[in-house]
């Protein structure tokens, strides 16, 4: 069989270290499974700046067109919207899920946080991010604007991507809006007008602040939560400190020919950059949903069975905070474990 | 000394019996500390459309023009927004505090939320709230559009008083921005160019994704965080629920003339409305802010000491789940407690 092409994309601080150690491990299990991987490098925000001028150059756009899926690192600014926009990654999934072995972690009491398991859907490529903006100024001043617009058939779009997926889960689908302050956006209607086709989902229309509560309230009881662009943005990085590190969450944004970015949730944490102690796992994550999106389903648990076993014998990065009884290892003995 | 004037707008679902309790309470202080209240009522919301045809209608406003703070109850829809921008209440003030006595109610684990004083700042009267907004179309389709949208002088307006609190508070000033996406609302420039009076203050900028983590992560570390409408109404909820219950929280929304608007940060609860058991203690801390205000510290004092006490005893409304060691009351004991 053909081998998959992935173009990688490290960008900035700890972004290299940790793409470099998903590679790996990536290639081991297509090895065990019997695939092969094509990786190629290509350059987006600051570095891409400075050595070609452009955040998102044409070439990095080339070498994405020709690829089954982008690992992506991470960059402070520049190029990564103008990259979703122009592959149209209208779909991010983002999944919180918590694991068994750091629940401690978490700020939040152990049984608030076990077996969580939301997933959230968060539109990418319109929205606020997107909608006209500028500076100008009137007769009583200076002032600064932008837009959160939406199609009604992008609302509907997303809608039915975060209806699939609520489908093939527990069936509960929470749809974040504020239509009590932005009525011209009515995610309510639109989500279930389309629910229609879905008649196994349970559409539960929430005010995003009061969904921002309940998600600490009560995490558990959420299954999808479907959320605008800048809504989905909040919500999932609230959603990644309830599973007390952000360190091991992975996002996926896929467009409507299934071809997707993967990334983790976290920044370029420029203060730990070249220490060798990054954790891997939240790209790790992103990998994993890399292989569940080319239908590479037992490359896919390989993975998450290691992490779980590694994770289990108590080996932590730093940023998990190591207590007694567990093990503070640097990313390379972590890749090292996870391969074993 | 001439009376203090109170217009009550007690609203829907739990709203008045709330507002009553409150106003039960201020009476009993404003008698042991011998000054006086007169309180009228004035409606607003549904309840003032189905009687007078109108969201906020004019007698509402003329009442609240001659008076020296409203306490609000909770309103659905219609009429709020209106009257916190007829009143230009531009500065909505949302302390987030612990009681000792309460910390195994939160999500999170107690040593997370002890001593935990917070205060938000809102701006109020301006942001997506109010920019131009509408439903249109256009060769793509149907559309509808919020505008997020900040003269700089309203964002300096409120990062002063922002400033004025942290300067009185341990001198923190976290400012939620979302600069990397939102590059036109330059609220780090805007706020650093106004914290010069403030030597005293340190101004911390914090992409808005990143604080509703952190505020789960690590609540204790913020003193005053700095919003725009949007982002405050979703930081606010969040930290509502971390303190366990949204039910002792109280808001003071206030223009530059020092009146204001004191309400609970909770809604109308319908689903306990009318029953004789819902919390007053989040208008009563509503209360205290506008005693505060006044420069009625003795009085906000004996509140203040009466929640504590009443609450240390083990007395819970039904919304605090009482459990067992813990004496579950409704309004009017709760009441008659807070008066012993
Ligand atoms: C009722 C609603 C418009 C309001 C707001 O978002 O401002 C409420 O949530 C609040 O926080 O006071
Ligand atoms: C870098 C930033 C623009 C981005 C976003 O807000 O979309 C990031 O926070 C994310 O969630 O991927």
């Amino acid at each position: 069989s053909s081998p998959y092409r992935i173009v990688a994309i490290s960008g900035e601080g700890i972004g290299p270290e940790v793409v470099e150690a998903c590679l790996t491990i990536l290639q081991e299990v297509a090895r065990l499974e019997a695939f092969t991987l094509e990786v190629q490098y290509a350059l987006l925000g600051a570095i891409a700046w400075e050595k070609m001028g452009s955040y998102l150059p044409e070439v990095t756009i080339e070498l994405c067109d020709r690829a089954d899926g982008i690992v992506f690192g991470a960059v402070t600014q520049g190029g990564l919207l103008e990259l979703r926009k122009h592959f149209d990654f209208f779909c991010n999934l983002r999944p919180i899920r918590s694991f068994n072995s750091l629940l401690h972690k978490s700020s939040l009491k152990p049984e608030k946080v076990k077996q969580l398991d939301i997933l959230i859907v968060r539109e990418l490529v319109s929205g606020i991010y997107f909608g006209p903006s500028g500076r100008a100024s009137d007769e009583k001043g200076i002032y600064g604007y932008h837009t959160m617009r939406y199609y009604d058939e992008e609302i509907r779009r997303i809608a039915c991507t975060a209806l699939q997926q609520a489908e093939k889960r527990r069936g509960l689908l929470t749809v974040a809006h504020k239509e009590n302050a932005l009525p011209h956006l009515p995610w309510t209607r639109l989500v279930q007008e389309e629910a229609a086709k879905f008649p196994s989902v349970i559409i539960e229309p929430m005010l995003v602040d009061n969904l921002a509560m309940q998600m600490v309230l009560n995490p558990q009881r959420f299954d999808v939560i479907l959320a605008g662009n800048l809504f989905g943005d909040i919500l999932s990085d609230l959603g990644g400190a309830l599973v007390g590190s952000i360190g091991l969450l992975g996002s996926a944004s896929i467009n409507s020919n299934g071809f997707g970015l993967y990334e983790a949730i976290h920044g370029t944490a420029p203060d730990i950059a070249g220490k060798g102690i990054a954790n891997p796992l939240g790209t790790l994550a992103a990998g994993v949903l890399m292989l569940e999106q080319w239908g590479e389903k037992a490359a896919a648990r390989r993975i998450k069975q290691a992490q779980e076993r590694v994770l289990a014998k108590g080996y932590r990065t730093a940023d998990l905070f190591p207590q007694k009884e567990e093990i503070l290892v640097n990313t390379e003995t972590l890749v090292n474990l996870l391969l074993e």
